[in-house]
């Protein structure tokens, strides 16, 4: 596991500032676990209203707490003033989303100057029992001095 | 662009009667535009509890669409019975997500007995403007004799 | 389909002397067929070298020429002076590669000032047919201002 | 790090004859360095025929070795008769592939009945030192009763 300097001291108020800003984690029922340089978690309650067809939290749901801790993870490390952007990414959906809450880990695995290479998992918790349900590899991309965007 | 020749006559009120059970589409607000053989609509309007911090859509919210719109074109194709699986899928984002409202078409590019290949574009309206937001390219899963699964 | 304009009016020879300096695609047997703005087409003959342990093309092979075209076509675009990196790419594997030759044709889908959006497909040519065995969708970077690298 | 029960007991020897039909690994220059059930290494030495035109490994070669690394993990856990497709496969590429040798470690994530999860690393090394520069996610399908295909 890679170590990383952030390059912004205030790198956790800023993270959970940018994070209070999106209101589809709020819509979602989703908050922040853990911040630390290069590493966010997040993590989201089951909801009925947030499945698919067979009863499981859609796809949509744990990709997007996991695309947020991937961001917040890269956006973690970038310097102040930069605003994050993602450019891309996978999944690979593993088991279904069926557990009482659930957890995403995103994490840095490389961070450039431009771009930053993210992985995120996202588990389903039921007592202890944690469930590997969901893996994104992605690209997120530091923007700077662009107009009215900034994080 | 291929032409299919769906598997089950009622391919059309089988897709309609699985959307309406996902609960998640119901929350953001999407709806079923267009069904055919191997190619589904979906359309979205902008809503602001469903963005991102710089009040752009969510890219989970565009994914949800775009994942559905895929999983649904690949279930036109599937024999009655079946059930269908997002098994992975990448996507792009290549705009952000501002309009009025945006539409998700899921095309099969690939029909295969256990794996189907889908592509999904997702277009923000604005007046009559279409711009090319996300594109994805995804794998979905046919699953027969799995008990309890339909679709 | 979308139209774009070379930002360099000397693309064609630009991307033929940098293809020329793969030696990978050299080593494959694989030539350029075609350069245009946003679009070039590598063109592969089967050799029993390149395969897999059934017989087909491995996939590592149909990839290589899926890249180069994806990168090639975002570097048609390129103002001068920029040199041309593959960030990320997927592909899904739709069919065998079985046949007597190959080809490649990479697109851009969206061309940024940084990043470009590249679709790839690769075709299986046997007579006159021919059958889709790869699709790609990457991200092809834009490097400018870097010592030493140029394309 | 899941550990896996292979349901082959002779999934090294199999896996080893598997690699031996591979014409492209020969060809690279590639050779199986390790084998355990769900984790394969190959290892490749750098030769100045598989560069793109910045004198760096080709993509598609990391590529290629990434993904018998991977499909190989996924062979050492399939049954007896069984053989191994690529379903499709995603890869981020975070450094430029310099070295003197490549080494790509592919490990099964989940092993399902009919399609396997797995990452694939290639890693860079000069002297002592190693240098992550691509990491893979893929899908990896077990086939079986499919006449004339074996592993």
């Amino acid at each position: 596991m890679a170590t990383f300097q952030p390059a912004d001291p205030a790198y956790d108020s800023r993270v959970r500032a940018s994070f209070a800003r999106q209101s589809m984690m709020k819509m979602l029922g989703a908050f922040l676990e853990r911040v630390a340089p290069g590493e966010v978690d997040i993590r989201l309650p089951f909801r009925a209203d947030l499945t698919q067809q067979h009863g499981f939290l859609h796809a949509g749901v744990t990709t997007s707490i996991a695309d947020s801790a991937c961001g917040y993870a890269a956006l973690s490390l970038m310097p102040p003033g930069a605003a994050v952007l993602t450019v891309e990414f996978k999944v690979n959906l593993m088991a279904p989303a069926a557990g009482e809450t659930f957890v995403a880990r995103g994490r840095v695995l490389k961070a450039g100057r431009t771009l930053t290479t993210c992985s995120g998992d996202v588990f389903a918790v039921d007592g202890g029992d944690e469930k590997h349900v969901l893996t994104m590899l992605g690209t997120v991309m530091t923007v700077q001095n662009r107009s009215g965007l900034s994080d």
